[in-house]
């Protein structure tokens, strides 16, 4: 089973619509990826300080089919979809737990995440014992 | 030659990382987009009020290529690159305007469009009149 | 005791300076406000639905005492400081929760919101059963 | 007169009330500060990698008085209102662009302003130079 961790939607997070304005949920992702590093025992403040590497998306994909309102109750889910020497791919969903009908998928996206030297920004290969704890 | 938007880096569009939050390109490819569609007279406010109408995003891709950084200068385009009868596809760049080296491509991205009814978020046809202002 | 809630740093809410930047804790402070809300009864999407009002931020003094930082955990606090016919103060705070020195206090804030009708936005008497829940 | 900004209002900025979100006016004084420091010769990023400090914002009072709507046009000032040895106080004001009625207050503030070293965060004396480029 995926990760999966939950997310409320507050006012700061719809627009005019009346619905989550569509480039939060690039956010929402990145809550969920980051917890889902944090309960495999990796806090990205210590990587850096400790590697001087951090994470950066190069590549993000995302599909929306249902929008979110406010007060909304998300469930946002991680998988490592695939793993190279530098960078990264997690599949990534967010559903609407809805009482009623079930979870309700709203968006879906894979997100490409690179491994750079913190000062250069250039791409490096990630740590061993990073993807270690990855898999 | 496409439609451009220029558009300054502040505190609100950088990270800890230093450089520019990956999501706020979002928000840069969507003012290049608003302001597109008023060249072409297209007030989004506006149409929403005389049609009932309007345009939410359902797909987003996006690639990430360089950083930017506080008090950068960017230039934005958008361009039509395809359009159906609920939705348009939107080609867009960001571009570095760096005075030293020329401009650099930083962000590259096509978005999905798609034309909904503002009450039940259901996908409807674009008005024909919406349709010709845009070729 | 204040109703307090517990909120997690993201690379979204920090800014170039490595901090988080200030204008996030308005997002903070709201998202503690509207959980302290509806543990009691008070969801602001039904609400408006109900009453056709809604609450709008009047006015906000925030002092910023101490840096937040990625991967830090706070406590923000709610509490009615003040009510009137058509608004409320709620006075908050924002703590880092530091296992090693205990709790410190990053900023604090005066909140007051009004009450509008939601078509016009003009300011209309709190209904009486609402602040009949709030105290 | 007071130095002005134009500032236009985007699906980003606004929040599921139809208006502008309260706490972005934050980021639009802020816009605001740095082109009024720009305009001075003071780049905010160059100071950093010049003088080791920066300036973080120590306190914020900010009245609304009217909301702002997608697409509308804004005016938005800054103007020196006192200083100090360690800080400045900005005022500030948002203004609607309305062709028919002129202009209109929407949001007034007082922003104070603290000069820290970028590594401590600690509060220093703001540079001479510095101060001798904001009078």
């Amino acid at each position: 089973m995926d990760f999966a961790f939950p997310i409320r939607i507050y006012w700061e997070d719809t627009d005019a619509g009346g619905i989550v304005f569509y480039a939060n949920y690039l956010k929402f992702f990145e809550r969920a990826r980051t917890e889902w590093l944090r309960s495999l025992g990796l806090e990205q403040q210590k990587l850096r300080e400790q590697t001087g590497g951090m994470f950066v998306v190069t590549q993000a994909q995302v599909d929306y089919h249902r929008p979110a309102r406010l007060d909304d109750q998300l469930l946002v889910t991680a998988r490592l979809q695939a793993s190279g020497r530098a960078s990264l791919t997690i599949r990534q969903q967010a559903f609407l737990q809805s009482p009623a009908d079930g979870p309700q998928l709203l968006s879906e996206a894979s997100i490409r995440i690179g491994w750079v030297d913190g000062a250069s920004m250039r791409p490096v290969r990630i740590p061993i014992s990073l993807l270690e704890q990855l898999s």
